[in-house]
């Protein structure tokens, strides 16, 4: 494995995560035809990294382009959106795609993002090479928005996040856990976290969604998230991490009432959609203690923030609501 | 079989569908605790026929209670609201249950239901005599009612209707499709029918929902739905009816562009939520050619009103959207 | 001239108005395809009267007929919707026709209703014999409603009073006037009257509307319009009288405070929109000093109230904001 | 002591309220100029009974009426509006008066009602024989209605009960306590009531305002309140029973879960604000255990309700929330 | 006639506009009184430009100001607002005056504006000098915003393109043409161009209004006018280009599925409101194959970009949607 | 009395205040809790200031802080936040603490601030040495903002201004005043000053709110409050001064139609609510004449802006509505 992104804490610094001093790593004409570039998703893959980014371009229509990386932090996206083969369906209908998220389970890489039917739902795809892909049956009905599988099956059952929306700038919304057989059919829907009241923890208290897939650590799943708070001028957008069971993920066993990140620079409090900071994958080694958090700021760039897994989960069991 | 309640057209009667002379057939104090009784479920059942009731009591919480009818005209409904055990599953949570169907599939009595779980979602149950009920996975994530399903197996799979909604007086709605190899995980969500354009047929473009259970014919699958209209004054719902395709019953063939029935009588216009017209349940007999199509009406009240099921069938054909 | 609809007032009735014991006189099935007939409009014609009707049809879509009557309170409606020809364009699109006017002005009856056109506006027509009818420009761009024509050119140029609305449930409304010289081209927009605040007349506090065609007398021309006020439980329109100055109509001489006919019988508080009492046309003898006031009521009906000239004129002035 | 107005509970009646058979005691036109009377306040006074009437004019106007009946249920209601005189103020601006309470407190009568002073808030007045009326400061900033006075002093000090809300159609409110040594300075302000969970009892989930002035019963104070559920077609209103601690009244002892009274008749059901049952006052006999309650109907006329004392208490403490 | 206002594009700009570098070009404090100045207008004039300016002032009153430059770059704008005489209607009643735009058609100056009479309308005046001005009469019924003039006559008729609004933040709004022979009396209204759906340009899915006086070119008009996202934080402005018919203008010919520009510097995302790109005029060179577009930014001040005529031209041609 | 923060103004600034060049003066993360630091009040205070501090922590809990300086520019802030003791009643609970005001009134300062109890009222206390805290009753029933009281007794009686509310963000808002005999009962509720009308003074049109402590000056009261205007991307709060009766303080003598500052530099239109300056505390020295207004900036920041309090009062008489 090749070491992941990383860049030391600044000295003075007393928060658990830190940004890249190079942030936006990715800006919003990294290709000729984007507005914008920002939610993604990436995984190691050949001696670097792959990724799935989430580009609208100069109409502000949605789509999902493939990216390729020797380092984690210079990327080269492709011109072109992804193209999508029959997978487990032929009905693979898709007005538009975004927020994407990629993990990998057993023999490939499965992609989960927003889908266009009808409004938004959870679009699921897979590729074996990042040049080929293929699109299943959407996980659920309209309407819902970030799905996020976990890295591996859980009692057998695929396992996937996600959080019920409704048509439009949904002003409420909870993170639920369904299982899957086969990818295709998915029941047992159960609720795992909810938005906290305005007096425990405000910043996530108008709706929440996860974020980067899960990390597997010695007390269960380590989940960044997102949080987000109704001001008088606009939804703000914030990340937290919580932690759930081993084995039944809808238990949380501890969840941050402080926001890890919120939006404070330039590049996340200025762009289409201002005070937005949203997590959407990362990368970590267990070894070095370290991870890397990809996050969109402001709907229009792409950013890094660094952390020790050790301290952060340290955090959240210190700090759980 | 025994006949199906009946009462003949009257006389200079020009629409399809008229109204049972001694409507409403439940009051809305039908047993001691009901401040209401509405949009409710009835089959045949051993000589007779059984229900399940949507009774509010008068703390206005929304329960289903089992109910057994002679003739179905004049029904008995328990004074407890019905008990469930585990069935497929032993996270039978349910905050509320409301606007029951009912449906025999192979070797037992379905039934769906809007389940309170963090919200409305579809609940499913069974029962071989009801006297026991068991209680299965709610079928999707919220927020979701009108879960109708289908009287047997499509392409080897059980098929059920529903209507995704947000978690308040949604102003929005359609009908879409869902199948189950097991009635445990769902998937193969496709939309079936959706709202109207304001000019094309304004009863129902607001939002639309899956009435009672579909029934068998020549042409496909003829189903009653209810269509809303947002007046200032607030949603009107009536009656229509569609024909779906046999095997892809997310074809619609024929959708009426003029409702059948549409709040008109005391009855239906006045009471806790006034002009208010929801078909829940219908009997039939191909060989009578009849229907009775039960409905709750104002929210306050159940009324029947009977057809012919060729005159609908014909009236669906030549007056199809 | 024939004798206009009357009834006298009945004894111990302290209004000024007072309805037709026989109201409604049009059921909403008058005739067969309607689910509702209402805020319809009639004139003399022909030894008799005639008149241009609202009917929404079973698919709530709406459209104005012809209809003819001997006596003003029997009548006649067509079965089928009026059919326009090019008239000063040939651009007579219509998305739907709804609340119609009708006036005599020098050699032909001229109708103006709310037009369709991307929303709602004012479209005109005419015809000479209520057979052949002929569609104009529309008069103003979209979004307006209530479009009522001055009986007779007033300093040379037609004029127009309408309510300038948005493209829903407008909360919010003022009447204005308008010229043209043609009936083609309009200018010289004018405020005429405003809504109320809540506390000088709360009948008419959230948005105001023209309604039948005003009748000249001495003092002016006499104006009877609805008015409205929004309730937690949705939007009531009632009937006020309003006396504008004779040249120049945009000024308001005098305006009830009350109502002159509120929604209280079940056909006014019962029906598609309970509690509407909507005024679109009257007839009118100065000699005997009568009037008959048409009006939809419950968006469903159409019934009449009858009045003394002088009496209206009288309370009019002595009862004046 | 006179006898409270009565009337035998019908046969079969298995509800513990039931409306008399002559309902409505007061229409809408009980005085010349009245729109509708209801929302309306008596008190036992000169061997009969004395009151305070809303009166809504043609114009839809608010304002007092005072009105004087020898046996409770045929009312005299004066022609004119009550004329405040200056209490112990000189600022008696008003720019409306509704929903008025009267209690006898040590000397004279109290009424408070809701003050049009920048928005509605709670005013107060007294009068020692209904003739001569004097307007006391206001007890709170806007906006605030349902303001109620204990018939005697707790503690040495005056308490009243009143729902702070907003300047329109209040979607919230929950029932609060403050006190005053002199009817003009008012403070520890306490939280009563709050609204009810949606599950828990739905008829008093939107808001809820105190009705009748509380009765000292063995338990501490029997309040009659209204309930509020928001549906699809508008607010409709409920009536309860709650116990308060006698000493310390914002301790809530006793709530039923179940409403009293809904609408259910059609003077409930049809008029200005359909779907309206709002009690302001009662008479009661704690020799004859009965108690008399008025309540507004529909925003348009005056119903009473009879009851047993007893047994309301009884089934107030058996089904508490 | 001079040189117009340019700056070459700068080297690998793949866009088809660029800024100028010295943007803003008009700051917030321009003039001693102002808030800030944007949305405004300019026209050759004597050997130099003139322009209509609108300033707010720091009370944040509306109104427009005369201005004069040499170079079209730096400007003097008058320290009082434009008194307007009357022109051809004593009727010159103006609330407030924003968003001007100026063309120059046979003989005169011909400016329109935003005009408040009793809610936004389209105001006309006209100037031969910049030193008188004249008012005429709205062109329509209030609520109207965004009404700008062809320079010429079409078919021997004035033609003014309008966006009809309603009377607060319009959350819609396409773009419509009328005609009129006379600038008094407006008629022969048609709607141009429409909203995109949402997954077709989506910076232009919730409103548009024409900005710039359409220019002259082979194919027929070319305009430039801003479109509008509403995003979870509010309205974003941007802007594209249209071409329409030269004779029938109510047909679009060509129009960007992309933005030409949108909020992306400090001084479009920051200010007033941020994220605000909203052209009102430009000029052209059709020799030097080049336009400068005039454009407010963030509400707050004026910005310049630059572009070459025949390269935009054949942008929005291939383009299209 | 030392002497108050100070800087020049700067050479061609022609406002009446002017921001200091350090600014913001306290910056987010000024505490290691803290997510931002703002709307904060300070006092003279032994030879330098003291001042309570609005600090939200990274849960965005909202909470008061005692703070330090020697200057008034550089702040040492305790980073636990005031526990208050029972000060004139047990009834001491606090959701949440924000906004808050100082002054000190014959022995003691006593601090006012937006306090959580069943949603935002003005809570009460006082301290004789910042070291030892006291809260009081409630002022009022919920719900208010911005309570704010006059440095000394008027007419015998504590006075205080505050702007009632609703439960969110409130869209509408005035100030009153109401008064104390005794700092725990409060009455004799006036209106002070209410929004102005858009066309009047579209920066105060929304919403007002007293800011800080009124300083007695030969004309009465001055005061610095804020007002909001409600643009399509939000609210935007700016500053203004009016100058109140010294005797009745309800009665506004003059108040300038201009805001004095509104926000234009990045801390104020960059932050957790873009677009607020927000005044909530000043120094002043009649005798050098000056003021140092203390106001929150984006709700993240406090800045300071300097004047001097002649020229203030003189544009104030000269400038107001």
């Amino acid at each position: 494995m090749i070491s992941i992104p990383w860049q030391e804490k600044p000295k003075d610094h007393s928060e658990v995560l830190w940004r890249y001093s190079e942030n936006p790593i990715i800006k919003r004409d990294a290709i000729p035809t984007s507005n914008s570039i920002f939610n993604s998703a990436v995984v190691p893959f050949n001696n670097g990294y792959a990724g799935v980014f989430r580009c609208d371009n100069k109409a502000v229509q949605m789509n999902v382009f493939a990216g390729f990386s020797k380092d984690g932090l210079h990327w080269d996206i492709e011109h072109k959106p992804i193209i999508f083969q029959e997978g487990n369906t032929n009905m693979i209908h898709s007005d538009y795609k975004y927020d994407p998220r990629v993990t990998f389970i057993e023999d490939r890489y499965w992609i989960t993002w927003c889908n266009g039917y009808n409004g938004p739902t959870i679009g699921i795809g897979y590729t074996f090479d990042f040049k080929e892909f293929f699109q299943c049956e959407n996980a659920f009905l309209p309407f819902n928005r970030n799905g996020v599988l976990f890295p591996e099956k859980i009692n057998g059952k695929y396992a996937m996040l996600s959080r019920p929306s409704d048509n439009g700038h949904t002003p409420f919304g909870d993170i639920y856990i369904s299982y899957s057989p086969d990818m295709k059919y998915w029941g047992e829907h159960r609720c795992v976290m909810k938005v906290t009241p305005f007096t425990d923890s405000a910043w996530q208290c108008t709706k929440i969604g996860a974020g980067s897939v899960p990390i597997r650590i010695d007390e269960g799943w380590l989940m960044f998230y997102h949080g987000v708070i109704n001001t008088c001028n606009g939804f703000r957008y914030s990340m937290g991490a919580a932690i759930l069971d081993k084995d039944r993920p809808n238990q949380v066993k501890y969840r941050t009432r402080q926001y890890l990140l919120s939006p404070q620079t330039p590049y996340e409090c200025m762009g289409d959609v201002p005070n937005v900071v949203f997590p959407c994958a990362s990368l970590h080694s267990h070894e070095e203690d370290k991870v890397a958090i990809y996050y969109g700021a402001a709907d229009t760039v792409v950013g890094i923030a660094f952390g020790r897994l050790s301290e952060i989960i340290d955090f959240t069991k210190k700090n759980s609501i």
